[in-house]
């Protein structure tokens, strides 16, 4: 068999604001021999995540930051190519943090194997996937909605907030998102069944939401930061929980950027701010499959996908997430699916 | 009988940064009669808190704020001196926001009779008043400390933190304060028993607290903000408590004060941050009553008042708050004690 041929996207320096392209290395490398109990996975689906940005930063964090002269980490779905473990046959489905590279040599460590499912591949990215738990844990363990209740969404288009939206409905709560264009509002409120959804873009935020959230907001669901999250803090509710999930709207800031403005209404209106990471309900990935699946299968859940072509579109394709141009969960296609 | 004058601060106007004893007026206007179910309460200590500087700002809060016009509202203890209600009989000491003022006519309504204590008077605005009661309910509910974790407490010699850091101590944690004088850190560490104090007008604040802190911090109880807030931020453990309780820097402040600039660590390492305003728990008080007055009896937990002489003196006293001058809870006294 002909020796195969690796293409690795390798970390060159680290990026200064946006992602470049420059900061990475096209790296070409053969596939190793796979020994005793090791196999190999092509990758099929990449994930690219809000995240990423932040593993690129040379800073103590929940995770490591990725060195330079690194293989790019990010999670991905691949096939089981050839085999010498017997639990990883030739096949199978897996997923895992198999990096931004077309094949991995693995021993089965850090790689879950995809049970069967009627479901499209790239849903074990988002459904299924970090999205999936960041959504349905955050919303229901830290956000802790009660039916009746009205939450606020932003970055409501995106993979994540797209979901909680939908969860909330599912649990009886009034939704309403912020999103950045007609289209994405429109679709939130046709397609998911949001309650309301307004566009930031279009200026004066606060009566926007005033006007969306009659009885002001009890849960906010925080992917965005900066002046949105400002605005948003001052339609609170007392007592109201300010889940903070992502703070897009920093990660690629080059200055130390200050935190809300209207942080003292954490005392005036007894808030609770919390972060949260996904993979702290690692564990308790069971319960949201249940759910998922009983809810996407009676159509109570839908979900977008937004497919980028090619290993050679990821660095690029990553700021997509930053300006707001993709429209769903943004995944770059490696290889072909079965 | 002489007809009574009574001394009044009256809102003037509202303040702009520090307040200007001009931002009052020292109004004289005679007690009036008590009709049926009144009764006339002497002022004897007036209690001086940081919170009353919020007071004074137009917008919406957890009180409304004080009118211009208004006597200025302030917590006080005073002696019943005529009464025409059964209940509050000549000679009850009362408890209430009774304003800054010598005299007061009352029906009962937001009075509340203290009961007869071995404690003095002033014990009722401290112990057992706001300050007892946001130390309390602040540390134990909303910080959730648990044996062995590490308290940090900033404005840790002022009436509110030094009861933190002693409750820390009856609760079995490393308890570390931070203040902003050698003689207040000696008298946290020697007399109150924490286990270190750190004087951040010293410097390396940050050094200090690594050094302070060697396990980091489970639980931060905040009654500063501003760059204090964002160096404990940065020596949070993971899963970390935020109990927001002031943010004293800036209540005087004339701009927009900006968050902390740190507040992108409340995802990655999932921190919980969380306000609460005293008056909340004022239907638990006597849990907190029971546990001080065991834990004052037996010595565990000291006491320290600052007391300035006559009405006059308020406009002026409360900015000691402020600047950091006080020592202790900060009391006016305004007429002689029973």
């Amino acid at each position: 068999m002909t020796q195969l041929v690796n293409r690795q996207w390798r970390l060159k320096q680290r990026p200064v604001g946006l992602i470049a392209q420059g900061d990475f290395d096209l790296v070409s490398a053969p596939v190793p021999e796979l020994a005793d109990g090791e196999f190999l996975i092509r990758n099929v689906y990449l994930s690219l995540d809000p995240a990423m940005r932040g593993w690129l930063i040379d800073r103590p964090s929940y995770v490591p930051p990725v060195q330079i002269g690194e293989v790019m980490r990010g999670l991905a779905v691949g096939i089981v190519e050839e085999s010498r473990n017997a639990k990883f046959t030739k096949g199978s489905a897996v997923q895992g943090l198999l990096g931004w590279q077309e094949y991995v040599v693995a021993n089965g460590q850090g790689v879950t194997l995809l049970p069967a499912s009627p479901l499209p591949l790239t849903a074990n990215l988002g459904l299924f996937g970090l999205a999936g738990m960041t959504s349905y844990f955050g919303l229901l363990d830290i956000g802790q909605p009660k039916e009746g209740e009205t939450l606020l969404v932003s970055g409501a288009a995106g993979s994540v907030g797209s979901l909680v939206g939908q969860i909330g409905k599912i649990k009886g709560l009034r939704v309403v998102g912020i999103a950045g264009s007609a289209e994405k509002c429109e679709w939130l409120v046709k397609e998911l069944g949001f309650d309301a959804a307004v566009n930031y873009k279009d200026g004066n935020l606060r009566a926007q939401l005033k006007e969306a959230c009659p009885n002001g907001v009890d849960v906010y669901f925080e992917n965005v930061g900066g002046e949105i999250l400002d605005t948003a803090l001052s339609v609170m509710n007392n007592f109201g929980r300010v889940v903070v999930c992502g703070l897009i709207s920093q990660y690629n800031a080059t200055e130390n950027v200050p935190g809300p403005y209207n942080f003292a209404m954490v005392i005036s209106k007894r808030l609770k701010i919390q972060g949260f990471v996904a993979p702290d309900f690692g564990g308790r990935v069971k319960e949201m499959i249940g759910d998922f699946a009983n809810w996407y299968g009676s159509g109570r859940l839908k979900y977008r996908v937004d497919i980028e072509q090619g290993l050679e579109a990821a660095p690029q394709a990553i700021n997509k997430l930053f300006s707001g141009d993709n429209s769903g969960k943004l995944i770059v296609q490696i290889s072909l699916a079965p």
